[in-house]
Formats: C-alpha cells, sequence, structure tokens
C-alpha cells in the first residue's frame, strides 16, 4: 500500500549523544514535511527502531505538540548509540533497513548525528542504489562536540557554549566574592573527550583583564603538572582566586587520560563519565594549600535547553527543513551545513555538503585558537565562537508550576507489516 | 564629621556563603536608603570590612549600577565566613565594630546571611546598647539552605530549587532519551549539608507518574544500601531508566557522611565539596551494572541567576527593603521575615520577627514532606515548594557576546579615620 500523498513517506532518526536543540531539527524536519503533505516515520530509540520496524507515526502528533519540540530538550524519538559496521559486516541489517523502508514506502532517509551517522547515511545510499531501490538519504547534523567537517559549527554546541560561558562566569562571582576566607580555587569540568571546543567556548565569559575563567585545560594541550600549578598560584595572587576550566578529555604528558592517570591517587574512575575535575581541584588542594570546590555539570551543559543560544537553536531548525527540502529536490547522501559567511556580521546560510566530506572525520580545534601559553583562548577564537551563543530563547514556562513546558508526545507506533526482527548482538 | 544627612549612615554587609539574588537584597537596601537620603556604606568581603574600617562608599555607585544588582549573582561588596565568639570571648572585636560605627556616624547596622549572622547581629545590637552607643541593628536573611526560623523561606533558596528542578527534568529527558542502549541510572548531587529542603525542591520535576526525579535521598533519612538499591532496580525495569537526587548530607544508618563512609572504597573526599554523585552512581554500577552518569554542579546551582525564581528575587528584594525602613523607623535586633499569607493562591508579606528567635535555630525539613518510603517528596512538600520556583526573571544579555550584563561595582573605600588594624586569628 503506498503512502497517502503519492510521494513516498520520510523517514526520521535521531542518533547518538541528544542536545537541547536536536528536536529543533526534528520539529524542522516535521513542519518542513507537513507543508509539503508528506508523511513522517520517526525511528523509535533511532535506528534501532528502523531494524525493528517500530515506527513512530508522527501523524498522530498534533500541530502544537511538534510546535512544542522546538523548545523541548532531549530526543524526543529517542536515541541509541548503536553503529553499524561495514556493508560487508552487516550486510544483513542493511538489508533489513531497506526492507523496512520498501514495507512502508519511505523514500526519504533522514539520519540526524554526527559522524557515525554519516558513515551509516552513506552506506544505506549505497546498497539502496545497488539494490535498486530509490531512496535519497540526507544526513541531519548534530552534535555537542562541533567536531563535524564541512560545516562552521554543529546544531547543539552552540547551546552547551553557552550554557558553559554563562555557568563559569556565574560560578566565579559568586567564588570571586567569598575568596578571602573561603574558596580560593573552584574548577569546573566540561565534555569534549577527544577535542576542546566546549572548553574554548567558556573562555567567552573572560570578558576584561583578569576576568574568569582564568585557565583553561584543553585535550589538546599535555597537561604539565608544575605549569599549571604555577599559573594557578600566579592567578590567586594577582586576582585572589582562580576559576578553572578542565576538559574531560585532557590528557597527561604520556597521552593518558588524566582521569586514568593515577595523578591523583585513588580517585579518577574514568567510566564514571567524570572526573577530571575532582583530579586537578584535588591536586591544587594537596599541592598549593588553598580550599578548593569542583564542578562536573555533565548531562546538565548539553540538555539545557532554558539557556541555548537562539543562534543554535535556528540553525538547528534550519538543518531540519533544509534537509527535507534537500530530500524533496532528489538529492542524495548529502548534508545540509552551516556556511559563515561573514563573522562581524554573523552572517551564515545552508548548503548542501556531500555525506563522503563528512563521514567518519573529526574536525580539531584549530591551532591559532589557543594562546601560546596554552591556558587560554585567542582573538580568533573569540570571533569564532562569540556568535554561536549569541540570543537567548527561554521556553515557555508553566505559571503555577514554575517549570518549562517540555512536550512529551505519544509515539504511537505504526502498525508492522513484516516479521519481528531481533537485534542479536547490539 | 556627621553624616550629611544628619540622620547618620547605614552599614550594610554581606556574610556567608552567596546566593543569586542576595545583590537584590542589597539592591532593596540601597534604593531605599537612596529614597530616604540615607548614606549606604557596605563593608568590603563582609564584616571583615567592619572591623578593618573597609567600608564601600555606595553613593560612588551611579543609579544603573544599583539597579543592575537586582540581576547579579554573588556578592557584589564580598562576604565571607567569619564567625564571632562570644562577646565575652571576643569582646575587643565588638567594641572595634561600635568603634568603626561611631567614627562614621553609623547609626543603623544591616547584616545580610543565616544563622550565624543573625547571632552576630544580635550580640552587636546587646553591646552596642551596653556602650551606650545607639545603633539599630537589622538582619536581612539569606541563605541556600533555606533553615532559618521564623520566616517562610528564605532569599536564595526558591532560585537553587529552581535551578534544580529545572535542571534534573532537563538531564532525565536526555537520559530517557538515551536509555535503551546508554545511561541507565543518572544521578544529581544537590547542595544540604544539614537538611534536605534542596533535594526535595528537586522533587518539584516529577509532574506526573513515573516521571523524574525517580528517588531522592535525603540527609533526614539514613541511606539504607539494599533499598536504595532494590528501588533503582525497579524504576529501571518499569520506566526504562532512573534518575536519582542525592544530597549531599546524606548519611550512612550509623551516622556517617556517605562521603566519609567508605561505602564505595578509595573514593568519597568530603572535603572536596562534593562525592555523594559519584559514590551513589558507584555503588549503582557496581551492584546492578547499570551504565551510569553523575552530575555535581556545585556553586552552580546556587549562583544561577539566568534561572532565578522571580518569587526569590521579589522575596530578596523586599526584605531588603523592609530591613531599611526597620531600622529608620527605630526597630531594633530584629529581622524582615516572609510570612505565608496563602498557599493557594499564593500570597505573603513581609514582617519583623526579633532575631532571638532565628539566632543559631535550624529549621528543620518538616517529616511529613517526605513519603513513608523515604524516597519522594508529598502533597504538602509540594504545596508548599511550589510557589516559591515561579516565575521567570531572566537578567539583561548583552546581544553581541551573548553572555548575561552582570555589573561589577566600582567598590571605592571611605577614608580611614581610625588608626589600621589587624585581624589576628581569622
Amino acid at each position: 500500500m503506498s503512502n497517502k500523498s503519492g510521494k513516498g513517506a520520510l523517514f526520521y532518526a535521531q542518533s547518538g549523544g541528544v542536545t537541547a536543540v536536536i528536536n529543533a531539527s526534528a520539529c524542522g524536519v516535521i513542519e518542513t514535511c507537513r507543508r509539503h503533505g508528506i508523511q513522517v516515520y520517526a525511528g523509535r530509540n533511532g535506528i534501532l527502531g528502523a531494524l525493528r520496524e517500530e515506527l513512530i507515526d508522527v501523524s498522530k502528533e498534533d500541530r502544537a505538540a511538534i510546535a512544542a519540540l522546538r523548545h523541548t530538550p532531549g530526543g524526543a524519538f529517542g536515541s541509541c548509540r548503536f553503529k553499524l559496521k561495514s556493508i560487508e559486516a552487516d550486510r544483513a541489517r542493511y538489508e533489513r533497513l531497506i526492507e523496512v523502508c520498501r514495507a512502508h514506502d519511505i523514500r526519504y532517509f533522514l539520519y540526524n548525528g554526527g559522524n557515525d551517522s554519516a558513515d551509516t547515511s552513506l552506506k544505506i545510499s549505497k546498497l539502496s542504489a545497488e539494490l535498486g531501490y530509490d531512496l535519497k538519504v540526507v544526513g541531519v547534523p548534530k552534535t555537542v562536540d562541533n567536531d563535524l567537517p564541512a560545516t562552521d559549527s554543529c546544531p547543539g554546541f552552540g547551546s552547551v557554549a553557552k550554557y558553559t560561558a554563562v555557568s563559569i562566569a556565574e560560578a566565579s562571582l559568586d567564588v570571586e566574592s567569598m575568596s578571602e576566607s573561603s574558596t580560593k580555587v573552584f574548577v569546573m569540568e566540561v565534555m569534549g573527550r577527544h577535542a576542546g571546543w566546549i572548553a574554548a567556548a567558556a573562555g567567552l565569559a573572560a570578558e576584561g583583564k583578569d576576568a574568569p575563567p582564568h585557565v583553561i585545560l584543553f585535550p589538546e594541550v599535555p597537561f604539565e603538572q608544575d605549569q599549571f600549578l604555577a599559573r594557578v598560584k600566579e592567578v590567586v595572587a594577582k586576582v585572589g582566586y582562580c576559576s578553572v576550566i578542565v576538559s574531560e578529555g585532557v590528557k597527561t604528558p604520556d597521552g593518558k587520560f588524566l582521569t586514568d592517570s593515577g595523578v591523583v591517587d585513588a580517585f579518577g574512575h574514568a567510566q564514571l563519565g567524570g572526573g577530571a575535575a575532582p583530579i586537578v581541584a584535588g591536586l591544587v588542594k594537596d599541592k598549593l594549600g588553598y580550599k578548593i570546590h569542583w564542578a562536573v555539570p555533565d548531562y546538565l551543559q548539553r540538555s539545557a535547553r532554558h539557556i541555548a543560544s537562539k543562534v543554535d537553536l535556528d540553525q538547528a531548525y534550519a538543518v531540519g527543513k533544509a534537509a527535507v527540502e534537500y530530500a524533496l529536490a532528489g538529492k542524495n547522501a548529502v548534508m545540509p551545513v552551516i556556511k559563515r559567511v561573514s563573522s562581524k556580521p554573523f552572517k551564515w546560510k545552508i548548503e548542501a555538503a556531500p555525506i563522503t566530506k563528512i563521514a567518519n572525520i573529526e574536525k580539531k580545534l584549530p591551532a591559532n585558537f589557543i594562546t601560546k601559553d596554552g591556558f587560554h583562548i585567542t582573538a580568533a577564537a573569540r570571533t569564532y565562537f562569540e556568535p554561536l551563543i549569541r540570543g537567548e530563547a527561554a521556553p515557555p514556562y508553566d505559571a503555577t508550576t514554575g517549570l518549562p513546558k517540555y512536550v512529551r508526545l505519544k509515539r504511537v507506533l505504526l502498525k508492522k507489516k513484516l516479521p519481528k526482527y531481533e537485534i542479536a548482538d547490539k
């Protein structure tokens, strides 16, 4: 049975770690499809839903609920960490995906994720061509890690950046006011296992001389204990206190994660998803004797829709919208990316990039974004980051509960047409 | 030399841990003084400034800067942790305070803090009477701990409560969407060394059946490991994931802080100002095998002016304003407190309470706020807490930097009139 519109349906799935604005991309996808009369089926828990034929019938969600996705964090349809291997190794699964598409007349396949998802999209596109099934595969960029190539920034990143810069500015005001008799050194950990994009963005808070954060520890710069401690001591002597940002991915000079290094005895449970901040803070306490405090916001930073960046939100919506338009226009194996036209004034546009240019490539923090001493960001970094945290986009709040009005979708599944499918080794 | 107005000057100091809205109280104090033509001298770093005769001349700050205190977190004049002992033990210091007041014709002494500050206020009031120096001493309530008696709530608390409830709601949406293939249990630590006020307020996020947070660990309820693990397992089985709030003050059945208990080997650095969350998360991982994540927002929670509660902000301003009015009306050894007139609709007013009813008394979380199983809040708790996080009061943001426009005062010191004074054993 063919899709009502006669144009085929569109499949949309969220992949990997979610963000404060990935649902805004979903909103862009769905609202654009509705304008074009295209059915949307969303994968329940991402690609797992596609494999199991657990397809959420988005037509069952009302207009207001879809609009509310724009201001709701998390992944409204569910996401997953599940990487398909090469076509050779995982051929049965790729074929299953095509089979599910065929069963529901899905002609557009939109996959909202990072590097891995781009890789998967590419393979689905290849196999559908090989099998002679006409499917337009389009990626939708997303990752707080900001490490996708070909795009100026990644939707999700600007909001974490804003959260992080605002948080360290606020906490530092607190520490500063108490520093004579209380905490002298405050250490805040940020996400970024492989690259210091978020750590660098925290540096935006340092407006003016001696403003916090005073020290940033990047994964790109080997952690030299003595140099770090000397800098902290110097800052405390001069400013009265010291605010430190540490990336979870900071490594010792021998290339081990600080959380695995044993720098501070019997701490550092890397698998606990945090621990660089208590290690660094413990070191300051032990070696310099200062009263310290540390914070690990963890998921709070990537889900903080209440302090999302308006620019990030607009870009997240725009890539969702563009992905649909590209698919309907017949583009295949592409991803809408953000092209910066100018920084001052900040102007951007969306353009299509071939997925081959994105899959499995990690964009590194440019070397010229880090100051020579390795402890802060340069003016070039500031020019890049600043526009990304610009603008506010507060969610609506309930006047009685005082809480944001986040939406929960009904997530009604389509009736299955295929036999049951078990995912063996997920 | 007497004060310009001929009415005597007013001294204002911030004490103890600062909050997102203590500067709003300062704003209330200063704007009210300006309306009455009263000079304000603020203690640099709290009572330390009074002892050292380091008095900030507030008349040097312009109107816009004072207005901006309303939306700036931290303590704009500096605060401190410095407790004066009994009059007998610390008589020289109390006399020094009176001497400083006398030198600058300070006739009103406003001290913005918690239990300890109320105690100090009381003693200053007693000694000034004994020495025949006419000084009106008025407390201004403040503490994120919400543990002052005689007041419905404490300015500063409502904003931490809002931050905490919003944060756990957001992070839980994130965890929920990833829970099939990633994190199953998320643990967030909140402040509250002695009482579970903040932990309880986090429960407000649990709107509706099975909504997060699913488990709250209060300092008031001894931590029974087996019962806790059984509950987590039950929630994961039913809901698919489990969100846990743990107060930093949680204790084992033998009365030790969890962070000092050795429950998880070689973790728990209590003096690091955090660690209950990684301990609880580690336990879940070890015993139940779930993938876990944990967060310790630490100072972020009490400085998060960007997500302050409007009710809290209004109350913070109102107590500052009322403190000045009480002092000018000749009231002494009192504190303006918040009286709840009704919960539905929420109505409150300010009234004067004698400081004797506040000093050194800790208000405990009522037993009927905790459910029988010890893991959540009751409807009575919800009725109490809900109005306190109501309303938003975002700070203004800079359109270019994307950051809140927080103010930094000039803090010009008055010329000293007395010989140098050293604080020996602080």
